[in-house]
């Protein structure tokens, strides 16, 4: 092996660790994934900056502080000590690039650095499953796309007109909304079954009470590393130098609630309860290798969203359901992210060409990831067509919608040679709403 | 008079100050306000708290120092230093209160402390128009409701169906969608016109340029004082406990990019760049004499929005515009916050009732204020019904939407006896969009 000193090398395949776990073919978390993230020890449980690598995360404040991480233009041992990541984000792609270098370096199978110091080794790397993983950063705005094609069209037919299900403005522009930050936690947090207004058919009036048809939504979405002044647009092309990484991401979406509210202002109760997102950031240095091409656009789109080159990446996305109990999880759908329309890129550039500012930390999500065919749908509203095509449990009986107690956890990574880069997994389970009382109405519409 | 001690004294109609500009009746800011906001000063650039009255900012962080103000729970001379209110404003109504009567009594006519010491009184007292007046607070979220029934029953009549103008959804909910917080700026920031999407009607597809129907939607905004945590919804009878105060709110729109964007999603870059909001936030505290009942709601909400008592405010608003060069502004509108269908409380304890959680210094927008009668009506949307007919301006010429150089202001108070609670003035002037270039495609459609 050549020595790790360049952003290419970071990115061989033939790449080895030193560290058994992260040399395994089904690892989320080989060397050349190095996802960065916050989490805390029981034995000291202060949120600090770490890097998943096998079944480890490698502590960036003790390296830093054991001399071994530097990063340009800033104290890495202040830095990666740090509640959020945003700090070390908003120092821009080239201080990313040179902690990855430095990491890789470090952790390759030849470097004997911290390989041969074990009491170092023991300080630096800590074992995932003992670990408390937090949100990453501190997400200033969230912004939710909705730039699946198939997705959009399954919705239409669903919800709309079957015969004009994808609306004339989706062909022109990745169609977005605003979506609530306060509400994004991160994998693991229990998710509470929202309550709200139901327009059952039966009745003139909506009734108020506990969501009854609770929906997933398989998504991807994006962390912005650095954002753009308010009034000064991001280009196409210089998009993806904006974009950090990218986490998997679990739109949650009550769409009783839904129906019922969005027209015309949007989702909103619906989708605002909660947001669940994994909790290691896969940089798209990482992704790199796995750039292709997005499918065509027809028609071409307006030159403010075009770009020269591939702009999709290929990602494998699950996902499943486990009930309360059950022995084994039901995979829902296998799809990947290779099928949206819409790229990162455009969605950025639509997002701020009316001069809208982002900031360091700011998350966009993909829109529900379904691709072609009905197995490959992200939701379970399109997997069942609006509940009428129960899906059958492992375990045996059936879904249409989500039940108390099952937990929902989405996977994704991307398939390289002899390794893949993953992104772990992005896990919610279902508590009971809230338990009515005469106040809220449940009992007196 | 007799000294102020508690909560009903400061906001006695006959408490006057020894501050002469504070005692006109034409005054926004007397001793019966106390609006709180953050200011900078050319001597003194830090931005930090301040109260307005009279035509003075009366420097909170000086005050503290001084040892005239204290904070129960804190430390009142590092909390009034601080660049936002967000650590004030997070210790709670009973600090909110206890900061107001201090202020009342220190610049109560017959109170001599201040009033007699000279180079004290000189260091506190700012002249306002010196002054730079920043965002008030660090704004984590913001929403923007739907709430005037006039507002909603016009444009439903432009945009969508003129027999069904009022939606069914409409009656039953404070409709409201999350807005882009990053974009808040405070008033006198200028607004840059946005580009985007047009769908001129004949062409098959959109255009890219600069917006053409460039729209104000007057507004209110409250801030929020006490949050919730996620899953834990704030009842519609507890929901004004958690209401810091109010400020006017500018909801710029472009018409055109809103009318081709939002189905199904909602507006997303007709708004997202720019809001304008005023510098001082008027406290609940202060507005309280000023409360109305809300109009009649038919049908009855259901339990979870229902509230005992008046909830509406009586807050006098009003739209002038200016165009560069003119040598006074024309009135567009003058309305009434009254009118307004839904309360603030029951936005926020619908916002809420799913579970949503909020976030001390979160902003919530009422929505266009428009009331009865097409004088009264918040946005030239309405006055101009659609671009149809034109406003005649003071100075000669006319109006539809905005042009360059344009200035918006909206101001609002409340009429008191021999006094008022104003809320100053909420500013922008429109600049010209962004040159196109060959990339953006302006010339390529």
């Amino acid at each position: 092996m050549t020595p790790v000193t360049d952003l290419d090398a970071t990115r061989s395949p033939a790449l080895r660790s030193w560290l058994d776990s992260a040399n395994h073919a089904a690892c989320d978390f080989p060397i050349q994934n190095l996802p960065f993230g916050i989490f805390g020890t029981a034995g000291r449980a202060a949120p600090r900056a770490g890097v998943a690598l096998g079944e480890s995360i490698a502590d960036l404040a003790v390296l830093a502080e054991a001399g071994l991480l530097a990063v340009p233009g800033a104290d890495a041992r202040e830095l990666f000590a740090q509640p959020t990541l945003n700090a070390f984000i908003a120092l821009g792609r080239e201080a990313w690039r040179a902690v990855r270098v430095q990491l890789s370096a470090l952790f390759a199978r030849d470097n004997a650095r911290l390989r041969d110091d074990a009491a170092l080794r023991e300080a630096v790397l800590v074992p995932q499953a003992g670990a408390t993983l937090h949100l990453p950063v501190e997400i200033p705005g969230y912004t939710d796309f909705y730039s699946s094609k198939e997705h959009a069209t399954n919705v239409g037919m669903m919800f709309r007109d079957p015969k004009h299900a994808l609306l004339p403005n989706w062909s022109e522009m990745p169609i977005g909304y605003n979506g609530r930050a306060s509400s994004v936690v991160v994998s693991g947090t229990p998710v509470r079954r929202p309550r709200g207004q139901l327009k059952l058919p039966e009745r003139e009036r909506p009734v108020f009470g506990a969501s009854r048809r609770l929906d997933l939504e398989l998504e991807t979405g994006f962390i912005v590393g650095r954002g753009n002044a308010l009034g000064e647009p991001i280009a196409c092309e210089a998009a993806e130098a904006h974009i950090f990484g990218m986490v998997l991401l679990n739109d949650w979406s009550a769409r009783d609630i839904q129906q019922w509210e969005y027209v015309p202002l949007g989702p909103f109760n619906a989708k605002g309860f909660a947001t669940t997102i994994s909790p290691w950031i896969v940089t798209l240095d990482a992704l790199e290798p796995f750039r292709v091409a997005q499918p065509k656009q027809d028609p071409l789109p307006l030159p403010y969203l075009r770009h020269a080159g591939a702009h999709g990446f290929d990602i494998e996305l699950e996902a499943t359901l486990q009930p309360h109990g059950a022995a084994e999880a039901t995979t829902l759908t296998r799809t990947s992210f290779r099928h949206m329309y819409w790229t990162m890129a455009q969605q950025l550039a639509h997002h701020t060409v009316s001069g809208c500012n982002t900031r360091v930390g700011d998350l966009m999500g993909s829109g529900t990831v379904s691709g072609p065919g009905k197995g490959a749908c992200g939701s379970l509203l399109e997997l069942t067509w609006g509940g009428k095509e129960p899906i059958a449990l492992a375990g045996g009986g059936t879904r249409t919608f989500i039940e108390d107690g099952d937990t929902l956890t989405l996977r994704g990574h991307c398939r390289g040679d002899g390794y893949r880069i993953g992104f772990g997994s992005c896990v919610g389970t279902i508590l009971p709403a809230l338990a009515d009382t005469a106040e809220d109405g449940a009992r007196d519409d």
